[in-house]
Formats: structure tokens, sequence, C-alpha cells
């Protein structure tokens, strides 16, 4: 019945992505991109190849980049020395000129700082069935490459944006018993006027030496609770991608006895670059955070989170601050989970609103008042018994998204 | 690649749900609704216990109606005198006095016509959480009974709405060798601005005489290409119900080997009720008809229409007009159904848009014209040789929806 616990913060440091020692960056526009001078292509790169992780869109239709990078990360077994970015155009559904273009662009990489084409990992967001103008990003990825420094790692996140509201880009210190390390990240969300859905790019690094298997691992343990827990509209991209790379310049290495350090890190990372992108989400005007405890299993719980959070109806009554909790027991009770309603509380902002079956309307003001806040806090407890819990994000849905992708392409 | 087959139509008749012999009505106002003269009380009456079936919401939270006619339908093993409905109140989240408030509307039928409490069907649709004022209501219930009537059938359509913008009803006149039998219908669907969720409530009658068993299964065959093939918002509500009643009046009895034309008629008048019910979604400004062929069954093929009919980016890309067939491809592409994407084509309105994973850009104004009309059809091909199809209605997603939906309940 009480509220989720209140997440661990570790100390923030600035740098974002290159916080972490032995990564260096470039960011600039070469062209992708019609406004003058908006960034639009960046490299992130380490000094030889180390350590690296990618999960990708589940989506059938994939991107040419998330094919290649997948394809880069099996051949290598989880090896890379570089990643490229570009914004501005998806490279997806764009047939086999698209996976050729894809390969120049780890190419060029590749030869510019001296590596195998299979070092270097691709992403790609933007405007989906439209070909790169290769003419624009080969030569912009020589120059980026010229230019690859420590202490611009800010602008790697606003090169990442396409139509994101602000930059994301996170970084802290972990202390451990045999020294420091620091993970950096930075992520783009959703916000793509057109055709919107090549929405998410996430990088992550860390100075930690950590073998490509445990970093996998981690990457996914980390991303379930986190980049895998955040919903917008429920639309799953073409392109996807999050990566991360641990250069092992700290000197402090991860294995098995102190992988829970590691984990404790990416995850407060990962949640802070989640919630942002969440906070950026198209016509979004408040984070939503729904919390469902003691359903029978950590898959229950999070089915149920994420049938809330992708219901319309639940997503416009935040949105009029208006606690509708009918709405809420509604959505529950169609997630497919085996539960009984009668049992069900929902809390909203603390305030209890339905339980043993029925609505307590009297307490309705109290809830209304948090949710005209812009952070609105869901606690559903399903009373199974079973003390499976998981937590979910998304935003409110606003006559401003429809708006935004209801607009004919001109 | 072609578009689906044109859906075969029967002569209509007048009279809608009274249309077929053996069935009376009374619709008034018995002041559940604050307006004056808004019909929200229904009976529909058979002169005797005839064949019944009825499919109910799936949700885990269900109305007080919605279980006790579930158990009166086991207790008679497909038998019904009556129905009777209200709207303005969906007697949901009503504890144990919503329960005996249904049972107490049951019995108040059955006492003034004369059959047993097991033999009245109910059903509510209005605001949840809300107690019935059943001093009216009971009182209303013994004023209908002493007004039913055949010719009233259309008011039975008005008893039923709440927000609905318009009355819903269709009767067809069926020949067969042995005679003509007719089949009534009539519902409401979505559109409650408070709080929006006790949405369909479908009635069917018919004067063929057809066993409860038959009955239940042509209800079921008939309902899953109709009133399950529609979504407005992927909301399934506390209080769905669909009731059909038999009286055998015409003299045309209906067996295993005439099956096929109930079915024929029971899925003219249900597709057209149904249809209409996403007319009148909230918010909606076009019909949009989905279909896709040739997946490898026909689970897949509804699958993949649904997820594209409750993708928020496909409805406000139709909103306006926007003929984006990267959210389509991409809706299809994380339906969970497998197919090869490059084999995949997309047609809107007779235009192909998609082919081997490779967009026809060109083409795109020529189906933004046939989207700016209100009714839009969507046609996809998922190229596995499986040639099994389904189709599926939805309505765009507008601003006005999130208007009706977001407004604060005062």
């Amino acid at each position: 019945m009480k509220g989720p616990p209140q997440d661990r913060s570790l100390p923030r440091i600035d740098g974002g992505i290159t916080a972490p020692l032995g990564f260096t960056s470039a960011s600039l526009h070469c062209g992708i991109k019609a406004k003058t001078g908006a960034l639009d292509l960046t490299v992130v790169s380490a000094t030889r190849p180390v350590s690296a992780a990618g999960l990708f869109t589940t989506n059938l239709a994939q991107a040419a980049p998330v094919l290649l990078s997948k394809r880069h990360l099996r051949q290598t077994a989880g090896l890379a020395q570089a990643v490229v970015v570009n914004s501005g155009c998806a490279n997806a559904c764009t047939g086999t000129q698209g996976t050729a273009d894809a390969e120049t662009m780890a190419r060029d990489v590749a030869s510019a700082i001296g590596c195998a084409p299979e070092h270097v990992l691709v992403a790609s967001t933007g405007v989906i069935g439209v070909n790169l103008k290769m003419d624009r990003v080969s030569p912009g990825i020589r120059t980026a490459i010229g230019q690859l420094t420590r202490g611009k790692g800010s602008d790697v996140a606003r090169a990442l944006m396409t139509t994101d509201p602000f930059p994301k880009e996170d970084a802290v210190r972990i202390e451990t018993a045999a020294g420091a390390f620091s993970i950096g990240g930075t992520a783009k969300g959703s916000g793509m006027i057109e055709p919107n859905m090549a929405t998410m790019i996430g990088l992550l690094t860390t100075d930690a030496q950590v073998p490509p298997g445990l970093l996998k691992r981690a990457l996914e343990e980390s991303a379930r609770d986190t980049f895998n827990a955040i919903t917008v509209d429920g639309e799953c991209s073409t392109n996807d991608t999050l990566f991360a790379m641990a250069s092992g310049a700290s000197g402090v290495v991860i294995d098995e006895d102190n992988y829970a350090v590691l984990i404790d890190g990416l995850l407060d990372v990962s949640r802070r670059l989640a919630v942002e992108i969440v906070r950026g989400g198209e016509g979004a005007t408040k984070v939503i955070r729904i919390t469902v405890e003691d359903a029978r299993t950590r898959d229950d719980a999070r089915q149920v989170a994420r049938t809330i959070a992708n219901s319309p109806l639940v997503k416009t009554a935040v949105h009029g601050a208006d606690p509708n909790w009918g709405r809420i027991v509604a959505a529950s009770g169609r997630a497919g989970v085996q539960f009984d309603v009668d049992r069900e509380t929902v809390h909203v902002g603390g305030v209890l609103l339905f339980e043993n079956g029925l609505p307590h309307d009297e307490s309705a003001p109290r809830a209304a008042e948090h949710m005209k806040g812009p952070e609105v806090d869901i606690h559903v407890h399903l009373g199974t018994g079973g003390g499976a819990s998981a937590t979910i994000w998304t935003c409110d849905l606003s006559a401003e998204y429809v708006r935004i992708n209801g607009e004919y392409r001109t």
C-alpha cells in the first residue's frame, strides 16, 4: 500500500558522454538538417577497440544502421572503437542503397581513425524513406575525426536531437573499494514531426573495465527498468538503438563480484535519461510515474503498468488533471493479468481513490491538486500476495500531440 | 494485392429492434439522466421465454448487470423473455448495493410481465462508481411494461445513448427456401465524457427459431468480425454487452443446414451497427477500414490490423490526411506477427505507397486526396503466402478526443 521506494541517486559530474576517461567526441553540422549550424553528425571514439554492447528495436522493420551495428557486434563479439550517429535522416526503408550508405559511414570512420570497419557502430535518426546525403556525410565524418576532443561531450547530446525540445545527458562518479570510475550517457527521444518514429537513440560510456559479455548483460538489465520502462505513445520505432562502451581507462575492473556497482550506476544514469525522454515527449506537459505493486510476477506488474501507461483515456485524464480512478481500474482490468479487482487499491499522488471495489470520490479534489503539477504519481496495489512490482514512466496525451502528428506533410 | 471483397448487403426494413415478429418495446425517461425527457430506460420483451445469448466484456472489472446477466443465461441455459437497459449510470464499481440494484431491476421486470427473474437480462451504461437511483428505476420499469408495443423500436436505440452523437439501429429481411425471417438490431457506442468507458451495449433480435446453443455460436461468430473488429481507442469497458434473442415467431427454423443464412444476416446487421459505432466514436471525423491480407493465419491478420488501428501515429496521420506509409509499416512491424517487411505492400485508397521495402512517395498526393474524405481505406498485404485476411474498423484521433476526455470532471 505504501508508495514505491525512493530512487537512489549517485553524485553527478560534468562532461556527459565524455566524462568517463578514454573517450573523445566531435559533433558538427554536415548538411543533413536544413537549418544552418544545426548539429547533425557526431562521432564518439575510444583509443582502441573496447568492450561494447547494443540493444535494438524489436520492430520487424529495421533501419540499415540497426542491421549493420547488430552485424558488427556479432562479428567482433562485442568490441568497438567508435560510434557514429547522424540525425535528420533515419536511413530506414531505403533498400540496398541504405545498406551501402550505412556501410560507407562505418568505413569512413574506420579509415580515418585506423580501425576495422567492424569496430564502428552506426545509428541514424530522423525522416524515414529518404536516403542519406552521402556527399555531405562522408566529408563530415573526416572533418569530425580531425576534431575529436574530450571537452565537447555536451555537443553529442545536441547532435542527436531531431525535434526533441531539449538535449539529454548525464554522468555520475562511482566510488568502489578498488577506486573510482564514472558513467556518462546521452539520449534522444520522441519528437519527429515527419514521420515521427525514428525515435530513441541512446549512448552510454564508462571508464570501468568490463568484459563484453558482462557489459551486454548489464545493459540489458539496466535498460529493462529504465529505457524499456518508458512509453510516449506505445510505438516502437525502426531505429531504436542503445549502445554502451567501456574503455577501462579508470583501471577499475568490473567482474561478477562488484557487478552490482556497475548496475547501480547504469540504472541511475539510464533512469534519468529515460525520464527526460518522457518529459520531452511529443506534446507532453506532465511526466506520469505508474507503479504497480503486489502482482504475482514482475512481468505481470510490468504488463499492468504498461497497459495503464498506454491507455489514451488515462493519459487524457492526467492531461486534464482529472483523478479518474475508473479509467485506471478499467485499464488494469484489461491488461490480461489475473488479479481480483475487489482487492485492488489505486492511489494518485498518495491519495486513496479506489479500495474494496468502491470509489473514494470524496478524496478526488486532493488528488486533482496533485495532478495539476508537472509530475503525477499513479500507484496501483493488486493485492495478489505475490509481492512483485514494476514502474513505468509515460507522459500525458495532449491536443498538441495530435497537432504535431496530424499535420499534413508538406 | 487487390482490395477486400465488397460486403454483401441484404434488403433493409423499418422497425429496428422490433422489426422481427414476437418482440415489443417501451422506452421512457425515468430520471437517471438529468435532462428532462431524455430516454434513459428501455425494455424489450418477447411473449414467453425464448432463445437468448450474450457476449460480455473480458475486463476483470465487470459491472453488476454484466455479472447478473451472465448468471441468468447460465441458470436458464440460454432462455430469456426480456431485456432491460438503463443509460446514464453504468452500475459498475458499486459493490453489494450495485449487485442488489441489478437484481431488483430483473425482479421488477419479471413481476410486471410474469416470468422468472432469471428470464430477464440487464444492461447498464453510463457513469461508473455511482449507484442507480432505484426510486426512479423501479417505477420506471413498471410504467414501461404497461406501454410495451411493437411500433416503437427506434426509441430503444435512443434510450441506449449516452453521449453518442446519433442513434444506431438496423433491420433486414431474409428470404429462405422455408420462408422469410428478419433480424433487427440496435447498439450504442463510445462517447461518455464522464468517465468514458461504459461503452458498448448491443441488442439483436430475430423472429427465426434458433436453439440457444446455435444462437450463442452464431452470435460469437458474427461478432468476431463485426462488434469485436472495431476499436475507437483500444479501451475495453466494464459494461460491454451484446445480447441476441430469437422469438421463432416467423416460423422459420434455423438448424445446421441453413445456419449460414442466419450468419449472413447477423453479419450484415452487426457490421452496419459496428461501423456506426466507430463513426460516432469520440472526436471521430473519419471511419478507417484496415484490411490485412495474406497473413499466415487469421489471428495474425487480425493482430496486425488491430495494431495499426490502435496506433496513435496512424490515427493522427489519418486525421491530418497524411498518407504516412512509414507509420503503417512500423505499426505492422511491431504487431508481434512474423512476416517479411520486404514483401509487404501498403495501399491507401487503392494507391500503392510501399513495396519491396521502398516508398512510392510520388503517389502520396493521390492518397492524400482519398484521405480527405470521410472513409479511409488502408490495405496491407503481408506477402507470406498464407492467404489469411481480416478487417478492422477504427476512427481517427483528433484534438476533440483529447478535449472530450481531458476535461476535468466537475
